[in-house]
């Protein structure tokens, strides 16, 4: 079935070209992805359409995922691309309810890049991996010429094992299920703002960059039959329940009372005329149950620092039209929709 | 213990910076490597020094290896980013003997790249995919302003299963052994070259990026005792067997006379003041195993389309400066040493 809010208009191959838009993580990006390289690499695994592959291996289920980094600038308060580079990899392994086994990092970087900013990266990645208990096993350089590049780029690649009897998916929000999310949004996105110049913007807000892994052992240790867990990271979270919505073929009503967000996001927000929910997190997650696992769910999150903030956040339901409506703090309802055009470049 | 020859003086981190040598393959990248990105990753996997990480997973022995594919122009004589970054990621995987299971691959897109481009490289890709017969089963896309990148780089990861029996690894060579390529060097360096536009040269040679895991099935399905196989891509066949040297603690004897090398790449080597061995090969591979084991061996490789022209070219010795020496066509001896300084950027 097709979405036509997706699928408007087909891009045009033979005349187009790729703009920012196609790597917001919103409505641009998952155009790009259905019509251009989910039609040519066709195949089950790529199919199921989440930020992971799952697939069986002798001995077990396996998870593998890929993120490529090009967040500017490379130093951002509360962490930098090292370790946003593992932290987000480490993430999307841990969001099929998956151990973190190993990692893997290529680096693109440009030529007259410092070696003393390298090694700050390359020593942040490294403490990043040993605190989520991973190991960076096998990695890559390559040099580009001046102006071919932009300092930095980090692509790193992860697999996990998945405990059995977990599975979740972003298919499998099922109307009645409770959604959840593990504490206060965009404080990434509103980091990064806070240090680029033209913005001319000054925060105390830290990136809540960081690796979930271990409070998803936790949540699924409690719940196994968690049905999804996403990061909302590019697009906020706004774009990933979107997602979701479509993949699962359902709708969903939030109530944005019960949404964490810290005043100075909301103050930040506000001034730059942007929105909380369509603002990155690289250390949050969504997750979707059982209604009556809910409460289980939220008191297990709570318990773990990184899920301290935690919330119900609303309901799955039915709708044809996979529709996101929130009801708003003065009563109304809006339809949340996927992230359009660009709200920040290069977030992650 | 330190070979003295490759870390006569350490990186100067504090004012030094990346330049174009430490891309290039040979001893700059090696010192980059081992002081910086070893130093702080350390771990057993990473420390086998090996093009891929080998470890041991419920059910079997698993490898896990990336690269990333930055190669100008993106379109090739005998194919282009999208192939190559394919066969790349494929081989080494086959180069610890295993059979590729899945890749991923990351893309980092410059705005305003042509979809057509784009398309043309996903396309081929999925092809090279096909044709070695692994799926790509997850991706990333970013974008980065205009000028902050170059067209498109490709990051692939690729995952395998190894037989049991099979454990190929650069510290393996011993002395005594065979040392065999699988066909004629430096192809796939020479076509890049031809395509460069200061350099105006024409050449009927096209690269030889293939992917190579069918030639080292039956290869390891015939001698799964092989010792050592690895791909000699960027710094060549001289510098891959310096890095295998290194690892090993051994010397080798080459026979000049005994490696393939085309006329027309040896022809336009010598135009441009270039050394076959230190061209770029994406679809070759080197083989050390027992002496014993060499015609049985060479003889499976010839038996394969992608080994018609395999050879046996010298033999490894016991030397504890570890020095990679070759017969000259003329009777001489000289000391084939690593890639200094970059014969040639970005090649793959």
């Amino acid at each position: 079935m097709t979405d036509r809010r997706l699928f408007t208009r087909k891009l045009d191959i033979a005349r187009g070209a790729v703009d920012m838009t196609h790597g917001s993580g919103g409505k641009a990006m998952a155009q790009l992805v259905r019509e251009l390289f989910a039609a040519a690499f066709a195949n089950p695994w790529l199919d199921q359409g989440n930020d992971q592959a799952a697939f069986d291996v002798p001995g077990g289920r396996m998870v593998m995922t890929t993120d490529g980094f090009v967040v500017s600038p490379l130093f951002f308060p509360g962490g930098d691309i090292g370790s946003l580079a593992v932290h987000g990899t480490v993430n999307d392994v841990a969001m099929a309810g998956a151990v973190p086994l190993h990692l893997t990092a290529g680096f693109i970087i440009e030529e007259g890049f410092p070696l003393a900013d390298l090694k700050r990266v390359v020593d942040s990645m490294a403490a990043a991996a040993r605190e989520a208990g991973v190991a960076i096993v096998s990695g890559d350089t390559k040099v580009v010429e001046r102006g071919k590049g932009d300092g930095i780029f980090i692509t790193t690649t992860g697999i996990g094992m998945v405990p059995p009897g977990v599975a979740p998916s972003g298919d499998r929000a099922r109307p009645g299920d409770a959604i959840l999310v593990s504490g206060t949004m965009g404080d990434h996105g509103v980091a990064i703002m806070s240090t680029r110049d033209n913005l001319g913007f000054e925060t105390a807000i830290l990136s809540d960059s960081a690796a979930l892994n271990g409070l998803v052992a936790a949540m699924v240790a409690a719940v196994p039959d968690v049905h999804v867990l996403r990061d909302p990271t590019r697009g906020g979270l706004a774009t990933t329940l979107n997602e979701i919505a479509h993949q699962s073929g359902v709708g969903m009503r939030l109530r944005e009372s019960d949404i964490p967000v810290r005043a100075q996001v909301t103050a930040a927000c506000e001034l730059l005329g942007l929105d909380p929910l369509y603002a990155a997190n690289e250390g949050k997650l969504i997750a979707i149950c059982a209604e009556e696992e809910c409460d289980r769910l939220l008191s297990v999150m709570r318990d773990h620092p990184l899920g301290r903030d935690a919330a119900c956040i609303g309901r799955v339901v039915e709708d044809p039209h996979r529709f996101v409506q929130m009801e708003t703090r003065f009563g109304g309802r809006r339809i949340v929709d996927w992230l359009t055009g660009e709200q920040l470049p290069r977030i992650c």
